[in-house]
This record gives C-alpha cells, structure tokens and sequence, in this order.
C-alpha cells in the first residue's frame, strides 16, 4: 500500500461558500469571522487567505493568532477576544491588532499605552459571566473615553436555545449599557444567534461554528457545508473467535465469530477514546463499521464481519459528508467545537487544503 | 500583566531520572523509550535528545516520527510500531529505521524491497488483536525467513491488572511463538508490564508512561516524578450573585453569592470540556477553584469565593505534582495518556523545557 498515515480534508471553498450564504442572508450586517485557535482546527492562515476577499473583519483569542490573520489579510480589522498584556503590545502595534478590553483596569493600563492608531472595543458582560466591563465599570468612564471605543461587544450564553430567556435579558441589558455609548457600532451574537432574529444582530456577527459546518441547527443542515473529511487506513484484518477478546482491558468480548480491522488513527491524532467499545464507528462505501475494544493512542480496531472482503490498505471514513463532526460529538458527549479543534492539531495527518470539492472515492489502496 | 497565554513547564531531568531509576530496578533488561505521538504530547526531539547519553532504543508509531528522533540521536536502533507503506520507503532507508512488520503480506512486501542492512522486527498477536502475525502465518516464513527478525514482539492487554488470566495466556502463546525464532531478541511488555515480574520483561522493555509521569501503579507513586506542569492566568474576576448562571447554556446556577475568576485555558488548549461543571478543579497556592459552568474554547471560569484577594494576572495552577495527568484523566473519564497527548498538541501553549527543577512560585502577576 502506498501511505497508513491518516488524512484529513479541508475544503476552503466550503467554508467561503458558507461565509457567502450567511452574509447573503443578513444583508444589512458585516459577518466577521472567528478564526480563533487556528480556525477551530482548520488553519487560520488559510481559511483567512480563502475569505480574504469576501471579509474583512476577523476575531482570535490571541494577539499571536492576529498576526497569522494579518500576515494574509493587510488590511482587515482584526480583533484580539482574550484581550492583551505586556508581551502582547509590540505585535499589536506592528500588526496593527484591536484588543477587546473586558475590565476597567485594562482598559486604564491600554490608555497609559498612548496608541492613538488603535482604538480598542469594549466588552460589557450581560449574563455570560466570563469576560466584560460590569454596569458600575461602564459608569465610571468619562464620555470622553467612552467615545475611544470602536466596538461594543458582547456574547450570549444561550443563543442555541431561542426560548431561553435569558436571551431577552442579555439583549435588555446590551442595549441599556449601549446607551453609555450611543456612537459605537455593536456586535453581540456569535453563529448561535443566526435564528434569534434581527435585534440580536445588531452591527457585526460574529461567525465561526456554521462557517466551519458545526453546531447546525436543524433548518440550516440542507444549506450549509460540512468543511472537514477525516479518513485513515485498515493496517490489518484478522479473524476473531467467540469469546476473544480485543485491545487494552480486554473490555470488549466476541458474542460469536468476528472480522475485525485495525484502522490507522487513535486518540492521538484527535480520535475521542470516548468512542471505544461501540460507541463510536467507521464507515467504509456506506457500510458502518462499529469500534470494538478501547481506542488506543495510535489505532482503533473495528468490526468488519459484514465486508469480510475489506482489503488491507483501503481507505475508511472517519468523518464524511454523512456522518461528521456534530455526529461524532454527539456520540462522544461533547459538541462539534471540541472535536474539530481536537482533530485540527494533529500533526500526523496528511493534511490536504481544497479549493474544490472533490468527492474522493476512498481507493488509495 | 506581563502574559496571558497559557504556560507548559517540561521537566526533561524528571523525564531522564525516571528512565533511570526503571533501568536501575531491571539491570538485565534494556528499557526502550517510547516516543511516539511526540513523546506524548512531550515533544519527542526533545525527550529523545536528553535522553541521548543513556538510551540507545526508541519506539515510535510512523517513520516521520522516526526521523525526528534521529535527528538528535544518531546511533541508536528506532522501530517503527506501526509498519510503513512506500511512501515511508526514502525516510527509513535514509534514516535507518527499523519496521515492526505485523503481517505475512507486510513482511513478503519488505522483503522485496531488498534494503539488505535494516532487519525487520516481528510483531506476533498473542491475544491483543490488533496487530502482530497470526500462528498460521507464521508456519509459512522458512527458517531462513525467521532468521531474518532482528526483534520478536508483542503487546499485553491487561498489564496493569496483574491478576487477569489473560496475561499468562498471553505470555505462554508469546513463548510458544517465540519458538520458532530461538536466536531472536524478544520483547513483550511496555510500561504496564513492571509489576508482572521478570517473565514478562523479557529482553527489550518499552517504557512509555511511567517514563512520563503517568498511570503509575500505586507502589511507583513516591518512586516517579511527574514531568509536565501547566498555569494559566486570572484574566478577569467578578462577583456572581445568587441566581445568576455562568457561561454556555447557563448550566451553572450560583446558590449563594460568590466570587468567581476566568482563567486563560479552554478545550481549544486541551482542556477537557467533561471537566466542566465542578467536575475539574484548578489550583491557586493550594487551594482548590472549582470550575464552574462549560468549559469554553479559550477560557475557564472557577470559584474563587474562598480567595477574596486573589489578583488579576495571578498563575493558576491547572497540573501540578498534586494535581496530576492521572488526577485530571481520573476526573475526565479517561487515561492520563489521552490527557497528556491532547495538552502536548496546544500550539498557543508558552512552552519552556527545564533540564533542572525549578519550583516555580507562581507569582508572574
């Protein structure tokens, strides 16, 4: 066979075709996209050099991170969510990076900077309880300072849920502290707030789930793409009596005669050892393939009794079309972020940057 | 505050004193190091390199990784665990790497590569069922074949539960297979291997875990150092009171007033999202901060009523020697191994590799 080492797919013009519909659907506001840790996974420097046309307004966690994005995107506004400190000022300056200031105390030290090319945002907590300015904070800048802001910003704990209330409350108390700052262009919904409606949108969303094809809700699973393909190869095939008994612990027990396949990625490579013993599967031309015994650091076995002809070195599905990444989140009881950003720093995939979409039919035997 | 990015110290004298206190418990047995997934998560180049003047066999799971180790580690013998394909062919030839072969068809496959100074090693399945010969298809290598095999081995199941039948059948069917390869060297067991005497260690063992710090027996406690230690910073902290909920999907509600702190660490850094919820703690000078609500991508909220005074910018300690890989894979669900892979693979992680112990204090505020 040619390769074992694992592959991963990502289709950049899916994520650009992603970005299109969303802007398409809310004309009236700019969709910013979050590239933060490394575009969740899929490369900030690529994805923000594929969208470096259609946008030009980028979120990272870190300055570092900024700097990846400016290095494709000269002219963008890219802001820094985490904040900054100390080591942060020079990238800031030579990549000319907005911090998002979230306490007054930060927001003091950033004046004493004296930066007058870059003015900061500002985040008010509305109910997150994570990062942002408290009402008294707000109160305590002059209107004058007020006015230095270039965006006010904030995040929604429950936009996933339209019928939480705390949305309403949030939205409330976003617009009562927008009035310190009546000047100021706002933003306060990530992807989540897609289906909240119009007043959540307010200036700039902030996209990166449905961008990256997770986290869908139902009614946009037709529209919008999956961005990532996930595949690795059978090692070996090997038949299994009843009663034997596969990988660490022994935990898993042959009921009658099995075939089983070694596949060539484990949860060092990203792979949730949560899948083991059934939880998780493989595919292989449509075919399931369930994960038997515990998911070891390099390779994961899986039964095949039903392609007794699956030949050593072929091609299986980790994450496809059909089965992706919100699919194996569910199944691993977390959410698709954690899995793409898991999988995303794998250094031992092949990994493999798309322009197009080509349907690839898994033959690298 | 001088830096918000999260910190990993790497202690590479704890990783070397291990390796010499496992060598010095078994004086008739090379201990091999397994290095493979970047020594896990450890970074293999370096792990490799300060080992260097005392290790003279590594294991790794693909031929890239055997390259890298190679680099700074010109002469010892590098086995590849998972086998090769051609496109690994340039890469071993040049770099000397010794294959594990698993299968009559790898091995005929090798043999018609005739690279004349590399002997193969043989992996035979002994009732892991994940890779390694058959008996049946070892009946098929002539005698001159077999003699071919620079090393014969194979991998336990259930090498950390002493008591399981299946280490002696393992053990006994390893022996019986062994038979047919009397002049080659053996190797059976790695790290879990050490508590099952000196039958089971056989010539070659291959230490992984325990070299690192993790899934230590009980009676290996005191005797082993933990190697990784990681801080994050107190990038904001807020009063929440009674009622009010924190972070995504509000799953948090707090019962009575507190103060809270958000720490720079997520799940985009390696941190388990299953830790979330008071599930996961942090650490600050001892006491104990419960992480309150989901684990975010970027950041972590904990309860920090108990420390009124703490500051912002303050270190929290997230593993330390108290609260370790096994602690955290206890508290997740899971293996220190998949912990430890995971935290390895943060690109945003402010790394610093210590050949001496620094204790450090925690005070870059």
């Amino acid at each position: 066979m040619k390769s074992i080492y694992p592959i991963m797919n990502i289709y950049l013009n899916r994520v650009l075709d992603n970005y299109r519909l969303l802007q398409s659907m809310l004309p009236s506001v700019q969709i910013a996209a979050v590239v933060k840790d490394n575009a969740y996974g899929l490369g900030a420097k690529e994805v923000a050099k594929a969208l470096s046309n259609d946008c030009h307004t980028f979120f990272v966690a870190y300055a570092s991170e900024g700097a990846v994005v400016r290095s494709v995107s000269p002219k963008s506004d890219i802001y820094i969510l985490q904040g900054i400190a100390e080591d942060d000022l020079e990238i800031v300056k030579k990549n000319h990076l907005i911090p998002v200031l979230s306490s007054l105390e930060s927001w003091r030290w950033w004046q004493g900077q004296a930066i007058s090319d870059i003015k900061p945002a500002i985040q008010v907590d509305t109910g997150f309880n994570r990062l942002g300015f408290q009402e008294q904070e707000i109160l305590r800048l002059s209107p004058n300072e007020r006015d230095n802001a270039s965006l006010f910003l904030s995040h929604l704990a429950c936009a996933d849920t339209p019928s939480h209330p705390l949305n309403r409350a949030q939205l409330k108390k976003f617009m009562k502290l927008h009035e310190f700052f009546p000047k100021t262009p706002t933003s306060l919904a990530a992807s989540g707030g897609l289906l909240l409606g119009k007043n959540y949108w307010q200036d700039i969303m902030r996209i990166g789930a449905l961008m990256y094809g997770i986290a869908l809700p139902k009614d946009m699973k037709e529209k919008l793409q999956h961005t990532v393909h996930i595949s690795a190869t059978v090692l070996q095939t090997a038949h299994l009596k009843k009663g034997e008994t596969v990988s660490y612990g022994a935990s898993y027990t042959a009921d009658s005669d099995k075939k089983i396949a070694t596949i060539s990625i484990g949860y060092g490579d990203g792979l949730p050892r949560a899948l083991s013993n059934q939880i998780g599967r493989f595919f292989y031309q449509g075919q399931s393939l369930p994960i038997l015994g515990k998911v070891c650091m390099d390779c994961t076995i899986c039964d095949v009794t039903h392609i007794p002809d699956l030949p050593v070195g072929a091609s299986v599905e980790i994450l496809n079309d059909t089965y992706n990444v919100d699919d194996m989140a569910l199944d691993a009881g977390t959410i698709g972020y954690e899995i793409l950003s898991r999988f995303g720093k794998n250094s031992r995939f092949l990994k493999t940057y798309h322009e197009h979409f080509i349907d690839r039919t898994f033959t690298n035997i």
